[in-house]
């Protein structure tokens, strides 16, 4: 943030009186301008014994599979925006089931936060930013070419829980590499 | 969002190639500003039979009570921000144990995430944006003086799951008063 959005003054980073961390301020309009993580939600569409994954059509991670997931938008819950995000990148159509992970990705201050969700009828395909969306048996999930870390730990505790039929909710980090 | 914080032209708002919705965007350097939700992390502090509330010395709700909460900081886990929170507002010191309750606030496009805790020991007392911080059994919580809709609530689905000892992760929605 090098201008102030509100006054197109140049901004300083620096602690805020009773603050205790620098943030971008303007010193011509007075303006504080906080910035704070971003949630990224999700699902993982089932049908039978099947997942849903969208092989991406943009980067990162072009050619990836991936679970449907993106940034929530202003305005909108966050099942909703798991439902949105399962139309635009799979044309499908899911009912939310219940929230099933949160992950935090501090390094890129994002918290995903991915459901269980139904997927209500075989109508799904790629959207614009998927090459091609199928459904996966656990055997045949690509986990060498799952796109983000973050999908790959969700996918491997949903495959850890499956076969005891209870998915209670779970935490986690993913940390940068080294 | 009237000037662009990267380069200091003036931003327009409209629908960029692609997307669905209007974005600020910077038609001199090309960024497309995104506005997203934000995060507002808390818990409930608990010590034997009774929880922390905190009543606040700042606008707005001036000298109501509430739980410790407030925006989740870039670089720091939900849980870390919860703990930083109980820190600030009522100088407690708290163990997170589970995530149980999330609050979809989209008229103000806020998402709360509230934890049970349990408070680790009685030195407590007001942070700098407190008045006063006690301990409260459930027939003293001043229900007619809690600062925000969504602290009710929680509270009150607390203490509904509280006598079977079973506290499921709830999700609900605060909607604008008509």
């Amino acid at each position: 943030m090098t201008y102030c959005s509100n006054c197109g003054n140049l901004t300083t980073l620096s602690v805020p009186p009773g603050d205790d961390r620098p943030r971008f301020l303007c010193e011509r309009c007075g303006t504080i301008h906080y910035q704070n993580p971003k949630m990224v939600v999700g699902c993982i569409p089932e049908m039978d014994d099947k997942i849903l994954l969208c092989r991406r059509s943009i980067e990162p991670c072009y050619g990836k599979w991936t679970l449907p997931a993106g940034y929530l938008e202003n305005g909108e819950t966050v099942s909703e925006g798991a439902r949105r995000e399962a139309y635009e990148e799979a044309r499908a159509r899911i009912k939310v089931l219940i929230p099933y992970a949160l992950f935090n990705i501090c390094y890129v201050n994002q918290v995903y936060l991915i459901f269980r969700a139904r997927l209500l009828d075989h109508s799904f395909g790629p959207g614009s930013e998927s090459l091609e969306v199928r459904l996966f048996s656990e055997t045949e999930i690509p986990w060498e070419q799952l796109a983000f870390r973050v999908i790959e730990e969700t996918l491997r505790q949903y495959f850890r829980d499956r076969p005891a039929g209870l998915f209670p909710f779970h935490m986690g980090d993913i940390f940068q590499r080294k």
